[in-house]
């Protein structure tokens, strides 16, 4: 009967080891797996979420999606974006108060305008020894895109809604938040989104479309 | 002795339940934490990767690549993208041959070259009656570059290794592009990304900075 004991306690033992992340190399490849398909999953799940519940967004939350936007890729590592989060209701009202989503706007927990810096200093090419010099960097809004992509899948991720409302090139929507925010001279506004808890059931629109996929040429 | 045994078994039994993904409401919110997590981390972990082994990418990753890539959000769902998966070497060595990363292209095991259509047609604004008109889309390469993120997220989930290299706006790039892949009139190469299997040892930067964040105005 001891013996039975041991062996029941062994078993035991065993599947209990082999449950968690510490289970060993075949557990640790698991555990890599459904991470690697969580992070694919949350890119085909991400949906624009144009309904919220009008709860603002915690500290730690706008950090988290600032973080993954400043963690995309950028040209020659410049970086030139900056983000103005919007979340006190009178300058909500003020910039967004007349648009024709204006309830989507408002009732988001914050508003996240990305910006980008459309020139920057930088030493002319193969001269590293020159001064740098004024140049007009023609991928700005291709960095400022991906930061904002970065920042929709984070909030997909964390269970938070949002959506991508392009300002750049359109001038008046430009103008709208240059002269709403104080948009300094040299930075372009290229999108606004607003991100909160969803209010409606917003679903993932499938786009594969294999038509859109040349083989080694057109 | 038996209600002994039977204890035993009673608690060895909670642990297995409690250990997968069957293991109630505690469990199941746990799971979500952990892929919430897996997401935001394979953005943070996201790199630029420019060596690579040679080895080819499988029918299979280049559909998943292209899977996150199309779920990308599309202004007024326009989806402008379109994809050249170039594997094939001779292509290859045409193409990329001469360029100044042309190992770096070579060696990856498929290069998605991302694709705009720079116009469509599309029915005024405000008139569901009218005859679509042709559209000068001045979103498409904010679209394109969404695809091109979520690719390079999915290849960084997966992982393979990707850098992306702009093409438009820059005239000679986009030139090569059309010339040695034959993109038709109306549409232009955003950005060529090769995908591989990671033959160097490349760190994601640490691109956090608050001060490119501004709260409420600028």
């Amino acid at each position: 009967m001891k013996k039975t004991i041991i062996a029941i306690l062994a078993a035991a033992t065993m599947v209990m080891a082999g449950c968690g992340n510490n289970g060993g190399k075949e557990n640790g490849e698991k555990a890599k797996q459904a991470s690697a398909q969580a992070a694919i999953e949350n890119i085909l799940n991400r949906k624009s979420v144009r309904n919220f519940t009008g709860e603002k967004l915690t500290e730690e939350q706008i950090t988290t999606l600032l973080k993954a936007a400043m963690a995309a890729p950028s040209a020659i590592n410049i970086q030139p974006w900056s983000f103005i989060v919007v979340d006190d209701d009178a300058i909500k009202q003020k910039v967004w108060g007349d648009n024709w989503q204006a309830e989507m706007f408002l009732k988001s927990g914050a508003v996240f305008v990305i910006c980008g810096q459309t020139s920057s200093m930088r030493k002319p090419s193969g001269q590293p020894d020159a001064e740098p010099v004024k140049w007009e960097n023609p991928f700005w809004y291709e960095d400022c895109s991906a930061a904002a992509e970065n920042l929709l899948l984070a909030a997909e991720a964390m269970g938070l809604g949002a959506v991508w409302t392009a300002a750049y090139p359109v001038e008046e929507r430009m103008k709208t938040y240059i002269d709403g925010l104080g948009i300094p001279e040299g930075t372009l506004p290229l999108c606004a989104i607003p991100v909160g808890y969803p209010a409606g059931d917003e679903q993932p629109k499938d786009k594969w479309d294999p038509e859109k996929i040349h083989r080694n040429r057109w």
